[in-house]
């Protein structure tokens, strides 16, 4: 490649690069503003997740098409062709924590139809830890820090305890008062959501390492 | 391209196809059996679908290995270029249905600690139907065929519709007996991985569709 071509092909790359940020931000907004919703009990902000996500699925579509013309025009090499088929991986896992905020938001929904079945403590912090694993995985995969990333794939087993933790809590609940079985099986769908968002940053930190080593950690394939 | 590197590429192209369809039929095997360890309360048979993810995990691997090494070496345009992308997404859409088997089996392994809740129809069915939309999907990326993933796309409605009686079924027999709330809460996760599973084959769909015609399906770009 002539040395414009590749100073073009850089600036691409890191105004794709930037939308996947953008579109990081947008799901990660969305998440907080569910979880939010959920705990101040406002409807009016649970709705306003529903209807809102005409913004991420066009981003959505707009880096794939990014990626596919990035791919086409100027058939990366190694570590580039790495990066821009990780950031096609990476955009569906932001698509799907976009999906995933609805999904929490309909929850939700039906939560608020009945009394608090107790006050919410561990799903909050449950949804600070996802969305700083997602935040910091796509730091890692701008920076293409690999130590950053393997930081990443550690913060998921805090998650995974409290989700364990929910979910027995909320048993307890459910086995004294049979009232508090709908609305509980509300906040274990939210806290199993919660657990997908991590495992969504868990997918792109385990990207950002294959992308800068070209060594594949999902599975333990080095073991 | 020379036809002979032409003619190459097309031989790997339908070998990635293959190994891709072998995936398929490994994570669809998987599905079959945990519902079928579920269904004859067969500890036995979940417990080899637990023990047995590395064959689809390497897989796994070696797909994308073959993705990457097709478009660094043949850069690819158009189509072709659209359909080793689509087999990452499909790789990691398979994989991850090897994992909802996984899922599948560990809510299985807790459900048969308990006497039975009721007998198990709709999620048997449920199975089913997941199970024929994905091989119905891989077919249809390996046959180009939009009309085929179209098919597809249809086939999600009558699985959410089973999800939601399957959960309205089991809140009763939890309401009513707070002895059932346990092991009715392992099948109402057990419907839930069923559905996910018909949104990878939906996944699959979308990626067909968008590799032969070029066009977005998702999020309803179109209208």
């Amino acid at each position: 490649m002539s040395e414009r071509v590749v100073r073009h092909f850089q600036e691409e790359l890191e105004q794709l690069q930037a939308r996947l940020l953008a579109m990081g931000g947008l799901a990660e907004d969305r998440v907080r503003a569910a979880i939010a919703g959920l705990v101040t009990r406002d409807l009016s902000i649970v709705e306003g997740v529903l209807a809102g996500d005409a913004p991420i699925n066009q981003l959505h579509i707009e880096i794939d098409n990014r990626c596919f013309t990035l791919l086409a025009l100027h058939q990366p090499m190694a570590v580039d062709l790495r990066a821009i088929v990780s950031a096609v991986k990476i955009n569906t896992d932001l698509e799907r924590v976009g999906d995933l905020a609805i999904n929490i938001s309909e929850a939700a929904a039906r939560y608020l139809k009945h009394p608090p079945v107790k006050e919410l403590i561990d799903i909050p912090r449950m949804a600070r830890i996802a969305q700083s694993m997602l935040r910091d995985a796509l730091d890692a995969f701008v920076r293409r820090d690999v130590a950053a990333a393997h930081y990443v794939l550690n913060q998921d087993d805090e998650l995974d305890g409290l989700k364990t933790q929910v979910f027995r809590e909320l048993l307890t609940y459910m086995l004294q008062d049979p009232h508090t079985i709908e609305p509980a099986l509300d906040l274990i769908l939210v806290s199993r959501h919660l657990e997908r968002i991590g495992d969504h940053a868990t997918n792109v930190a385990e990207d950002v390492i294959f992308m800068v080593s070209a060594k594949d950690v999902r599975h333990h394939a080095s073991e």
